[in-house]
């Protein structure tokens, strides 16, 4: 149970953290994932994170007024961010949406394989944000998947993509959703030193949504 | 956010329970998953499951020794029935690797449509079982898993299932994982007002599921 690892882990990373040599908001927000993955936001104090960085309880107050807007600024950076890479990986890929599919799925599995920690974080521990912060991240949520409903909807209408149908209709929402959804909960289970490497994890599930939506191949 | 609702609303559904006249250890269940489900298991006190059923405080302790032993309590019976609804499924489905396929995924997710509040505490709030307790559940997840890479092993031998290979090798470990999460996640965004009925996200699911794993069609 990764929530149930001692604080000892979380101690001796931040150890490492400080070794480093980043500066004391990145090594904040690096401890704070750690933490509240390990341990859940609820029972983890500003004292703890402040701890594990070995630094004092007032200079978080420095850069966060409080651990619910330091639990926004984790969760909302990491969602930006993927969302840019997810925007990036579509924008190189050229024209061709089955191209667009697969590095979208590619980018992001690579993501979710890497940041687990962060994933983790992102999808079990939002529900204890402030409804008021929760806003922004929902709205980047909502971008990526129209980002992915928008290949979609351009595979069908070039006709390179034919999806499931449900009673003769498509249902490109339901269609993204269930892609998402498969990709994000990567992060759940891999583990590096698996039998695939995250290459090989991208490459398996680009496969998968590409033939989910009735890809045609080969195109440009 | 789900999480944050007031307590009102558990107040207002167990008030309910009682007029069913369910058995106490069943309404100290429902009110449980409501209450973890809406709060977390961390801040939810037996004496507001409890307060929620209309029980005394005392009556917990007839049916379970602690908050602890609840949570495991309700999230072990709603993994076994999953387990149990899917070997059923796959059970009446006939011989054909792709309609025992079809059969799990039809199963799998109609569940998962239909008791979101329960995959929601079974998914998020496992994390607080203490480790003791957790193997079981894992035990069944491993199981459930296990059912549907049988399911692939089966359809790849009988040359009716050609799942995607990464570097020429099948993995259907892999491929069965990214099947049970695109599943699993619908209870965290399917709304029973929404466009699609339980049946026809079922039906939409399995043939997602279908394709990706190169399912051949027709057979039997």
């Amino acid at each position: 149970m990764i929530r149930r690892k001692t604080a000892r882990n979380a101690s001796t990373a931040s150890a490492a953290i400080e070794r480093e040599g980043r500066p004391p908001v990145e090594a904040i927000r690096t401890a704070a994932f750690r933490q509240f993955a390990e341990r859940g936001y609820p029972v983890v104090t500003v004292r703890d994170i402040m701890k594990a960085c070995g630094l004092t309880q007032g200079a978080l107050y420095n850069h966060f007024r409080s651990k619910d807007e330091l639990l926004h600024d984790i969760i909302a950076s990491t969602q930006a961010e993927l969302e840019r890479v997810c925007r990036q990986a579509v924008a190189e890929a050229g024209e061709d949406p089955q191209a667009k599919l697969a590095a979208f799925v590619r980018a992001y599995v690579v993501r979710h394989c890497r940041l687990r920690v962060e994933a983790l974080v992102a999808n079990r521990e939002l529900g204890w944000l402030d409804p008021s912060r929760v806003a922004d991240i929902r709205r980047s949520r909502r971008a990526i998947r129209d980002v992915l409903v928008g290949i979609l909807a351009q595979g069908v209408e070039r006709g390179v993509f034919a999806p499931p149908k449900v009673d003769g209709r498509e249902d490109l929402k339901a269609v993204a959703m269930a892609l998402l959804d498969q990709c994000t909960h990567v992060s759940m289970w891999y583990g590096p030193g698996g039998r695939l490497a995250e290459e090989q994890m991208a490459a398996l599930y680009a496969e998968m949504a590409l033939r989910s939506v009735g890809a045609k191949r080969p195109a440009a």
